[in-house]
């Protein structure tokens, strides 16, 4: 057993920064005196069976690193069951030993909030093999999906049906249900659709006593007190683990619009956008801005792509309009409508519509491949906040010349959702920087000065990648005292052993 | 002060019946040792003034009665406190004695949760003077309300900018914005809209120990843990005391169509609704149904009024149909095309369109009088209740002869919001009973029957009107118990006094 302080989440000790009364602090609820390990190690391998237990070191190293490399750990052994009954068994076992359960789905996480620390402590529990979707029902459009499930399979599952999931973003190859929940998963279509949270109709979970929440069944009315799905919504795996969820459906999209404009400024972009909902706010479901840095980064890192426009602009704004086959029909013309008054109003220096499917995709995957063309580029912080949707232009205006001068030498862009209020907002090192020395010096600094400005503006740190371990302490640093009190009270009282998670979000 | 059992929430001692381990037990926090009464009443009198507090029992009287009569309480005083800052040193002060606090709003819920008990050992908190709409803001559509503001109030103000604030029901011009978040109300066109949970992008509350959780400003995306609004919205007053929130806003309504059908059966009233939503799902606002006997009884009451319809028929439906100003023109088509539609499909016996909005305003009319109309009658049980949406009119074909023939001489009707699932059922006491020995004999009997079935259809025993102090034993008795284990440790961990509320929930 390591020390008490090792496996309890750090916020106990926290309680005093955060100006409430006694209450915040975690109970001090001892860990059961325990076996060995070895107890442990074996009650788990005879309770989930070969295929569902291992300490194997080269089966678990995989999963101990997160996709980006930032963050790698060490586990007792890793746990992968096959139904939600071995995970409360598992849970319960855990209990009893006193044991750390990290949590984690298709570990394509952004903030390390699937990875366990370095004590070797905590079971690493992955729910890939719970990857059933249990029923579709296409005349109540819902999926009945267990956490294991990877989007991309839910969206196949889902076009075979008509009907369509419509969140998505660029790890839904390996991102799971359960992840997705667990970090309340935004992307490109929240403009219209809302995040992860406005997805879901019903959560099967397994507390933290190896009890199990079973709200699977959708309730479009139920006032028997505040929503426990949303509690578990974004909570990261600390108050408990998702095993299933019923997820809503749309209708399949029958035709969309792609257009891609140049404008002047992040000011004119914003314009555009309040032009775009006013015209066609039903259709409207991305929304999403690159300046010209970006843009031009993606051309030197993709030697087939092609700018959209001729000239170049300060400025560039994807949009898509999509129709199910009610609307159909009248997207073109919608699309059509949309350009030309913006042509009209002055809004745009230029613009233009995919003329197909084959140019839509070439249009969406400009804006895709920002990132990889940032980092090769060479290092940069980055970072996904948000403020005001009505805020976020101001914002850039002030933020991009206030970090381009503080830190002399780097670029500051910003690029993303701004139709959601959210961008990525990334600083590149000056050339020729040396990547690590520089992101611990004057990357952490600029960081810190990002999230304190954030905070001015009203916004969040966390705008859709969660706090994980990557901004567990920013949020201590900046965080709403009210808000963190009830964070941590919550987390204490629904897992007193301070067992789920730990060392994440709180 | 009263024995400790009384002011604590009887939860603590639920603590076995729930299955779960000893934390779902409250923790055993002595109230303060405090002075007298007298002591907390001078300090509460000088705090807020004598606008602000009062202990005069005639001014006292009307807020101590629930508005249907059913719970009459007691209380040390009434504050009326004119700010936030002033609700949060009344609830400090509240903390330093040990005095409960019943928050309440326009005094119009449905389950007695704004009633103090008899033990006149609380303070009534009602917010009515806080009646501010901050601000509105007619591009990012939404207001900015202090939770005194009467529902009618926020219509009235949201229409006068060409918006409209999506939700309504009976009793809308008492109803407070504080009351709405607090019950996560319902109404008539949660359909479309969702229920005030869907509504509130921003929320201020002040917490047990009187600090302030301030989420007033509205973020499309914040992934900093779990939504603290919505552990807020539903908990009525038992987590914290709501102050003020920030309000979606839409489009004002350019253009409605009024429906009313005749259909065979409730079976035939469900797949009209699936018609509905698969030819106007977008403009599909409201869908309410009616048997015959509520029709009936109705057309009774209202000696002026008169059936849309010429013959009879067993169950009525009224849809509703709204556009904003973009979609107005095509509303008549489609209203027109779904009726035609219906006709030649076989879905209804007879069906009409209101010629106009006198003739929609009387269509509604007849929905809305049905409780009064029913009550004209006799006494009844009523039950607020939901199952899944695709199996309510399987509930009703089972629940209506199922009670009329174990409770010979009742008359069981179902009416409401098929569209959400969502029926009022009522069961009416045989003709010429006793209505208080009836409804504590064989009502008492009915409801607990109701409930147990509701929840055997995977339901849930309160829709809309929430649990107050009427459904907290029911659902001691038949909630889940991971999830009463959930509700009672957030309780205990943000109001470790039981204070909030007390006897109301949970």
């Amino acid at each position: 057993m390591p020390p008490l302080g090792k496996t309890l989440p750090r916020h106990g000790t926290l309680g005093s920064e955060s100006g409430m009364t006694a209450e915040t602090t975690l109970p001090q609820t001892a860990l059961p005196q325990t076996a060995a390990p070895a107890e442990f190690l074996d009650a788990a391998a005879t309770l989930l069976g070969p295929k569902g237990f291992t300490t194997d070191a080269d089966v678990m190293a995989p999963w101990l690193t997160d996709w980006r490399g930032r963050y790698t750990g060490r586990a007792l052994g890793l746990a992968t069951p096959a139904t939600t009954g071995e995970v409360a068994e598992l849970v319960r076992l855990c209990g009893k030993h006193g044991v750390p359960i990290v949590p984690q789905g298709g570990n394509s996480g952004m903030s390390g909030g699937a990875t366990p620390d370095t004590t070797g402590q905590a079971i690493l529990l992955n729910l890939r093999r719970m990857d059933a979707i249990r029923r579709i029902d296409t005349t109540g459009q819902l999926a009945e999906c267990e956490a294991g499930v990877i989007l991309q399979t839910l969206h196949e599952a889902a076009e075979r049906v008509n009907l369509r999931f419509p969140l998505s973003l660029g790890g839904k190859g390996s991102a799971t249900v359960g992840g997705l929940i667990s970090t309340n998963a935004g992307g490109t279509q929240v403009l219209r659709h809302g995040s992860m949270r406005a997805q879901v109709l019903g959560l099967e979970a397994v507390l933290a006593d190896g009890s199990v929440l079973n709200q699977l069944i959708p309730l479009k009315k139920d006032n028997r007190g505040f929503d426990l799905k949303q509690l578990l919504i974004g909570s990261e795996g600390t108050l408990g683990i998702v095993t299933a969820a019923t997820l809503k459906l749309e209708p399949a999209v029958a035709a969309r619009a792609v257009l891609w404009a140049g404008v002047p400024s992040i000011q004119d972009a914003r314009k555009l956008l309040l032009h775009a909902q006013a015209k066609a706010a039903k259709a409207l479901e991305g929304f999403e801005v690159l300046p010209r840095h970006s843009l031009e980064a993606v051309l030197d890192y993709l030697p087939q792509a092609r700018s959209p426009l001729e000239g170049a602009h300060e400025w560039h704004v994807l949009i898509e309009l999509v129709a199910d086959a009610s609307d159909a029909e009248r997207l073109p013309e919608l699309a059509e409508t949309l350009l030309v008054s913006a042509f009209e109003e002055g809004l745009v220096e230029d613009a233009t519509i995919a003329a197909n499917e084959t140019q839509a995709e070439a249009f969406w995957l400009l804006r895709e491949s920002i990132s990889p063309a940032e980092r090769a580029i060479g290092p940069a912080m980055q970072h996904d906040i948000s403020v005001p949707v009505e805020r976020m232009a101001d914002f850039m205006d002030f933020a991009v010349p206030f970090f381009e001068s503080e830190f002399p030498g780097t670029t500051a862009v910003g690029f993303g959702h701004l139709g959601d209020g959210n961008i990525h907002f990334h600083v590149l090192a000056p050339a020729g920087s040396d990547g690590p020395s520089w992101e611990a010096g004057d990357g952490k600094a600029i960081s810190r000065k990002v999230h304190d400005l954030v905070t001015q503006w009203g916004g969040s740190i966390s705008a859709e990648h969660g706090i994980g371990q990557m901004k567990r302490d920013e949020l201590a640093r900046l965080g709403d005292p009210a808000a963190l009190h009830v964070l941590r009270a919550v987390k204490a009282a629904l897992d007193p052993q301070g067992l789920l998670n730990p060392g994440k979000l709180i």
